[in-house]
C-alpha cells in the first residue's frame, strides 16, 4: 500500500457531472491523479499499457465521500461487526472512495492513543482512502498537547459529542476549549447535539414506567431536545468564533436552529444523513419479532416523524443542508441488536446505528434525483464535494486536473435491490431490506486504480491511504 | 459578430480557482471553448498561431457574470448614458464577461416589441456576451402568447416589479399569472421587493413636509417595506410553485423573510449587489455640493445602515445570499441626478442606479477576498458560476472542456484607483471615486478572444452574443 | 327603551371572578349600574323594591363581550336570518350582553347611509347593548369626512378587508389612507387577513378541475395565505403607526405572523373564534347529505387541521390571543347554504359562517376552563374584558362601582346539550348539534335589568342601546 | 405586630385605577381588608374612630408588588447594605406594599435552616409584607424533603440560577428534578438565565488581556448568552412541564428565546426590571472616578445598548413583559462597589446590584405613564396585579372587597428628585441621581394601617408579614 500506482486509466465518452459542471470529455489519470481533461484524447497520446474504459452513456461523478462512519466502535463490552476490510469494500461497491471515521476515545484515554489505535486498525486494510475526526472527550493540558500534535499530522477536524456525558461527552468548559483550540488552529469542530440530561431523566422516567420496546426510543430524544443541543452549540461557536459542524441532523428544529445561529453569524455546516432521508418513525415502530424488529432502526438522534423527513429534502435542495453522510454503525441484529431486548432488557441498552455505508449513494440517486427532489450538481455536492471542502480534503470531491482520480462512473439504467444477504457490510440485517434501486456505480477508482468492476469489488484492501488535509 | 472565433489560445501554469476547485493547470481554448485542461500542454500539440499567455502568479477565474444590470433605460424623458459599446467594454475591463440585462416595456409596450428594442440595442453592439430577463408587466392573452414565444427564443428568466406601481409594477393578479406561466416553462422570476404603496404614500407626505433633499430617500422606503416585499413573493410563490430569485437585497429584513419562505419549500435565490456591501446610508447623506451630493447614491432598495452591512457579508460567506451582482443603472451627475435638485425638485424625481459595472468584481475582491471576509471559491461562485446555474447558461461560470472560453487571468498583486476620469462607463461620476483597489483583471477573453490585455480594452465591440439558454 | 332603568338589584353571595379578581361580596345595582359592592349588604338599606338573587354557589361574571359578529348581513340576494331581536336574545341567553356588529357597505354606498341603515337594524330590536366597527370598503374626500363624523357619533373602531376584493375588500392605498385615519382619531382598525388574489386564483384552478366539494373550501385558503394577509397588514400597521386588531385569527402561521410585527413594535391584538377552538377540518369534510353536510361549516378563513387548534388553546393561555369571539353569521343550511351545492353550484357560493353567538360562552367554558385548558380569568378576559378594553366600552367588561351592571350568574353544575331545535338562534341548524355543555348562564342582566332567569329569556327586545365608548 | 389591626379607613373620591378599570368610588377597610366600595360611603356608616381621607384629584393603586429583590445578601465575605428595616421603609416610600426576596443558601447549606434565616431577618423586621422564592441550589433526598417542607409552608416558587455555577448555580440534573418537583407541586420556578462557562471563560479572557475596568463587565456577559441561557430553560421547561418566570430579561434576544418557548406551548413569564428601562450601557462606561464610576452600574445581566431599552418598552406595552421588578440588591459605591476597584482588582468583583426598591414605581411612571408609552392599566399590572397572580398573592395587586388593604394614593401632580441624600435606601449612592420624578406616592397603607403619609414613612417596622399564598 501507500507506493504510488503506476497504473494509467483513459475514460472517454463520459458525461462528467460535478457541483458546477456537466459537459462530455475524455478524462486521463496517471500517477493516482487526473492530468487531462480534454475532448478526444487519443489513447496513442497516453502511456503504455493504458487502461481504456468507455463511459459512453453513464455518469461520471467524482468519487463520493462519507464524513461521518464508524468502524472501530467498541460498544458496552462487544465491538461494532465491520472491520475496515468489510467497510472499506462496502463503501466502494457503493461508491464511496473516502471515509471521515470518528476517532471516540474514552474519558480516561489520552488522545494520541486512541488516535493511533484508530490509525492501525485503518492502516493497511481500507481499500478506500480515508481520514479521521478527533474525539475530544476530555480537557486538560496533556490532552491539549496531544490534540494540536494529532492537527499536525494531518487530522483538521474535531468530534465532541454534547451527549452521551460521564461516557463520550464534553461539559460546558470542555466544549469551550476545544472550540478555543479549534479556531486557533483552524481546524472544523463537528458535534452530536442533544441535551444528554433531558434524555438520560427522561428514559429513566419511560424505564420506570416500564416502558422497554423500541418505539420508546425516539420519544426519550424528542425533536426538540435535539434542537437544544444545536442552540447550545450555537451559542458556544458565536462566542468562540469556531467553525462547526453539526452531524446527523434529524427535523426542522434543529436546522431552525442552527440557522438561526447561522443569521448572526456563525460559521455552521448542516449535515443530515440518509436514514433520516428515507425512513420515518413508523420503522422504530415496527412489529415484527414480538415488537422488537424496530430494533434495526434504533440510532440517534431518532428517525422522526415523516414531515422531518420532507422538511430535509427541501433543505437539501435549498443546500441549506450541506451533506449527506451515514453515520454508519454497524452492529448485528442477532445477539448485538438483541442486547436491549425486552422485556428482560430495554431500548437503552440496544447499540445505537444502522449500517449504511454501502447504500448511502445509490439511496440518494433513486430517492432524490431519479424523483426529481433534487439535481445532479446537488447530488454531487451533498454527498462528495461539500465534504472535501468543508474538511480540506483538498484534492477528493473534484474533477479536475491535479485531483485524486476517485472517479464512479454511474449508470443512471441498472435496477437493483438491497438485501443483507448480498451486502459487503458484515451485519446480518439491512433497514432497507427488498428496496428496489435506480443506478449503481459500475466501475470505481481510488487514485486510479480500478476497485470496483460491473459493480464487483475487484480492488486490493490495503489501497486505501489516510488522505491529507489542509 | 457571432461567427465562430478560429482563434486559438493556451494559457499556461494558472492557478485555476472556480467555485470548487483550486489547481494549477494549463487550458487550451480553440472554437470559442475550452478544449483541454492538463499539466503541461505543449504549445506544439496546439493550432498553428495559438497565442500562449504564461500566467503564473496569476488567478485564472470563469469569467465573471452580472445577472443584473440596466443599459437601455429610459427615464421621465431621458436616457441612462451607457450603450452597449460603453457598458460591454466597461464590465470586460472589469472581469465581467456576461451580461444579463433587464427589458423593461411600459405597460401599454408588447413584449415582443419590447424584446426585440432591447435585443437590437445589444446586438452587434456588444462586446461581451449577454441575455435579457424578459420583463412582465401586463398580463393579458397577447401578452401570454408572446411571453411564450420569447421563452422559446430563449430567454428563461422574467423580471417583474413589485414596486413602481403603474409604472412597471404589476398587481397581485398579474404577479399570480407570471408565475404560473414560469413555473409551467421551467422559467426563474427575478423579482424586484418592495411594498410600492407604503412608499408612495410615505414620500407623499414627507413632500408635503418640504423634506425634498437626497437623505430623505432611504427614509422613504425602510427595511420593513422591502421585508413585506419579499414576503408578499413568498406566499406568491409558495401557491403557485415557480423558482424566485429576489434581486438587489439590501438589508437583514428582508434576507431574514426570504428564508422563511425558502423553510416552507420555496424555491427562492437572494441577490444582493455591491453597493449595499461596500457602502452606507452615510453616503446618501453626503453634505457636499450643498447636501445634494447624496444624489449619487440613490438607488432602490436605498443603501443601508451599516449593520445590515456586516449582515449582507455574513449571509454571503455562508451561501444565503447566491449571488452578487450590481444593478448598474448609469446616470450622470450632472443633468440627470440633478432632475431631482431641491428645493426646485425632489428627491423622488432623482433617477435611481449607481454606475457599478465595471468595479463589481475588483470591489469584491477587495473588500471580500482582500479582507478574509469571503473565500476564492466563494467570491467566484457568488460573482459568476451561481449566475450561470440559475439562469441556465450552461456553458458559462466554469472552467471545463466543453466550456466557453470566457476566463480572467486576474493579478491580485495589482493595485489601483477608481476614478470617473479614468473609468470606462459613460458616466460622469463613480460613486466610489478615489478608493482603492487590490487586485485587477489583467486579460479577459469572451469566447477564446482576448477582449482586455493588461487591463486595457483591446477587444471588438461587436463579439458579443446574444447567450443560449437551457 | 333607553330610559334609564330604576330597577334595583341586590346579587348576594357571589363568588365574583373577573381577569384578575377572584373573592365573594355582595353587589347592589341601581341607575342601571353597580353602586356598591360590599360584604353582607342588607337589603334593607336598598331602595324599595330590589329584587334580591342569592348567587351562593354559582360563579358572577361580568356580562361577555362578542367584539365580531354579523346580524344584518346581505349576501347574493338573500340576507342572514338573524333579526336583531333573534340574535340578541340568543347572546342573552348565552350570557353575552354586548354585541359589536360588522357594518359592511358595498364599495358604491356612503359610510354615512351604511352606518344609519346597520344603526337602524339595531335600535329599537336589540334586547342587549351593541355598537359597530365601521367598515372602510372605499376611500374618497366624502368617505373621509362621513368616517370622521361615525367616529364622532361614538364608533370607535374601522373594519377593513384584506380578502373580498372588488366586494368589501381594500386596496393598499385605501388600505393605508384608512390606517392613517385610524391612527389620528385614536381607533382601532379591525382586519380580515388573507390574500384575495391568491384565494380567487386558486379557487378558479379548482373550479376548472372539477373540486366543487365544500371541502375544497380549505385548500382553496390555506395557512399560508392568511399568514400572508397578516403579515401585510403588520407591515402597514407598522408604516402608519395605527392599532390594528385582527379578526378570526384561525392557525399558527397567521398568529406567529403577528407575533413578529408586535416584536418591531407594532401595536396589535389578534382575536381567534370558537370554531377554531373546538372544530376541525374535519367537520368541513363530512359525508353525510352526499358529501354536501360540510358546507355547515363553511367559514372564512376556514378550520383548520387539528394541530393548530391544540397551538391557538395554547396562545390563548398564554395571552397571545387576546380575544374569543364568534364571527357570528346565521345562514341557513336549507336554502342558502345549499346555494353552493354541487354539482350544479360550488362551494365557492355557500354563505360563509357558521351560527355560533349563542353558544360561545359555554363551549369556551366547556372545552377550556372545565378541561383545565384555560382558568377563570383567562376566560373572563379573553371573553369579556379584553374587548372592553381594546374597544373602548369603558363601562363593560368589568365588576366595578359605576360600571353598567351587566352580570352572568353562571352554574358551573348545570348540564344541557347543543340543538337546533332549541336554539334561539334563526338558523335551522347547528354546527355543534348534540354536543354536551357543562355550564349554563343562570342568570343575565343588561345594566341592572335581568334578561334572562334559569336560562331561559325573559327580558325586552328593545332594551339594548348603543354603546358610549371612549 | 401579625395581629389584625383594628384600625378602620375610608378614602373617599378616588379615582381607582387597575390592570382591568377606572372608575370614581370611596373605598373603605377595617380588620386589614377592603370591605366596601361604593359610591358615597358615609362616614355615619363606618366604625368609629375611622380615619377618612379624601383622594380627591389623586390616583388609587393597589399596593405595588416588587417580585424580586435582595435584602439580606452574604457576598465575598461583606453583606448587602439593606436590613429589612431600611429595604421595607424605602420599599413603602416608594410605593411598593409587598416585596418577594430570593433565599440565596450555599450549595452546603440545607434548604430549611436557610428559609429559617432569611425568614428570620424579615420578620419581624419588615413594615410591609413580603414573600420568598426559595432558592434550590443542590438536589438529594434531604434536599427536595426540605423543599416539599417549605412549598408546604406557603413558599410556592423557586429560584434556580444557571449562572453563577459552582457557587448557586445548578446543573442540568439538579435543573431537570427542581423544575419536575415544581411540576409536581405546581408551583413556578424562576430562573436566572445566562450561560455561566461563556461567562466564565469571557472573564478570564479579558482579565489575562488586562481588562479590568468596569465596562468590561458587559462586553463578558452580552446578549446572546443571555439568549442562550433562557432557550436551555426553554427546553427544560417544555420537556418537564413546569411553570417558569426568567428574572431580570435584559434584551431583545432573551425575549425572542423565550417566546418561541411560548409558542412550543411552555409557560413562561417574562420579567424586566427598572434598570433596563431606564439606564443604557453608556452609564456603566461613565468615565468619572478615574473610570471607576461605571461600577455603580454593575449588575447582571448587564444593562445594555439603547436599542435593546426601545425594545423592551415595547414589549411591555404589548404585555410580552408580564413585570417590572428590581433584582433590588444594594452595595455601597464606597467599600463595597470598590472592591473590585481596578488595577488591583478587576470588574468580576464588583458586588453586583443597582438600589432600586424605592424608585421602581415612580420611576416607571415618569418614564412609562407620564411619557405616554404604556398607559395606566399596564403600569398597575406590570407593577402590581401580575405579580400577584403568577405567585399566588391572592389577596395582593387588586382593590377589591375582601382584598387585603394595600393602598397607594398616588399624586401625578408631584415633582421631586432623586438623591442619595434623601432616599431611605442603606446604600451612599444611586444609579438615578439627580433624576426628576414626575408622581408620588402620597399615602400608602398595608392591610389598612398608613404607613407613608405625605410622602413620609410614619409606619411601623414590624408590621409586615409572610403573606399566605396559594
Amino acid at each position: 500500500m501507500n507506493e504510488e500506482s503506476t497504473v494509467s486509466l483513459l475514460i472517454t465518452n463520459a458525461r462528467i457531472v460535478t457541483s458546477t459542471d456537466d459537459y462530455i470529455a475524455d478524462v486521463y489519470c496517471e500517477h493516482e491523479t487526473i492530468t487531462r481533461i480534454a475532448k478526444g484524447i487519443s489513447p496513442a497520446s497516453c502511456a503504455a499499457g493504458t487502461e481504456v474504459i468507455d463511459a459512453n452513456g453513464k455518469l461520471l461523478f467524482p468519487g463520493f465521500i462519507d464524513p461521518h462512519v464508524h468502524v472501530y466502535l467498541p460498544f458496552m463490552g462487544t465491538y461494532a461487526k465491520d472491520t475496515w476490510e468489510t467497510a472499506s469494500r462496502a463503501a466502494l461497491v457503493g461508491g464511496t472512495t473516502t471515509l471521515i471515521e470518528m476517532i471516540c476515545p474514552g474519558k480516561g484515554d489520552e488522545p494520541l492513543g486512541a488516535f493511533d489505535t484508530w490509525l492501525g486498525k485503518a492502516r493497511g486494510a481500507s481499500a478506500c482512502d480515508f481520514s479521521f475526526h478527533m474525539g475530544v472527550t476530555r480537557w486538560d493540558a496533556q490532552a491539549e498537547a496531544q490534540l494540536r500534535e494529532i492537527v499536525s499530522r494531518g487530522i483538521r477536524s474535531f468530534k465532541v459529542f454534547l451527549a452521551y456525558k460521564g461516557a463520550l461527552g464534553v461539559d460546558d468548559r470542555e466544549l469551550y476549549h476545544a472550540l478555543k483550540l479549534a479556531r486557533e488552529l483552524g481546524v472544523v469542530v463537528t458535534a452530536h447535539c442533544e441535551n444528554e440530561t433531558l434524555i438520560a431523566e427522561k428514559q429513566a422516567e419511560l424505564l420506570a414506567a416500564g416502558r422497554r420496546e423500541p418505539r420508546w426510543h425516539e420519544i426519550s430524544r424528542p425533536a426538540s431536545v435535539e434542537a437544544a443541543g444545536v442552540a447550545h452549540l450555537m451559542a458556544f461557536a458565536e462566542q468562540t468564533g469556531a467553525e462547526v459542524y453539526i452531524v446527523h441532523t434529524s427535523c426542522e428544529d434543529a436546522v431552525l436552529a442552527a440557522q438561526r445561529g447561522i443569521s448572526r453569524g456563525v460559521r455552521a455546516h448542516i449535515e443530515t444523513v440518509i436514514p433520516y432521508l428515507t425512513l420515518d418513525s413508523t420503522y422504530a415502530e415496527k412489529a415484527g419479532d414480538n415488537g422488537f424488529e424496530g430494533a434495526k432502526y434504533v440510532m440517534s438522534p431518532p428517525i422522526r416523524d415523516r414531515r422531518h423527513q420532507d422538511f430535509l429534502w427541501d433543505a437539501l435542495r435549498a443546500r441549506t443542508i450541506a451533506t449527506v453522510a451515514t453515520d454508519h454503525a454497524p452492529f448485528d441484529y442477532k445477539g448485538q441488536k438483541e442486547m436491549g431486548r425486552f422485556p428482560g432488557s430495554d431500548f437503552t441498552r440496544i447499540p445505537n446505528g444502522i449500517p449504511s455505508v454501502e447504500h448511502r449513494v445509490d439511496l440518494l440517486y433513486t430517492h432524490g434525483v431519479a424523483t426529481g427532489r433534487i439535481d445532479l450538481h446537488t447530488f454531487v455536492d451533498a454527498a462528495s464535494t461539500r465534504a472535501a471542502r468543508i474538511f480540506g480534503l483538498k484534492n477528493k470531491g473534484i474533477i479536475a486536473v491535479g485531483a485524486d482520480a476517485d472517479l464512479v462512473i454511474y449508470d443512471p439504467a441498472h435496477r437493483g435491490v438491497i438485501s443483507a444477504k448480498t451486502h459487503h457490510m458484515a451485519t446480518d440485517y439491512s433497514g432497507w431490506e427488498g428496496w428496489e434501486l435506480k443506478g449503481r456505480s459500475s466501475v470505481v477508482t481510488v487514485r486510479g486504480r480500478v476497485m470496483v468492476r460491473d459493480g464487483r469489488f475487484v480492488g486490493d484492501t490495503k489501497h486505501g491511504r489516510l488522505v491529507p488535509r489542509s
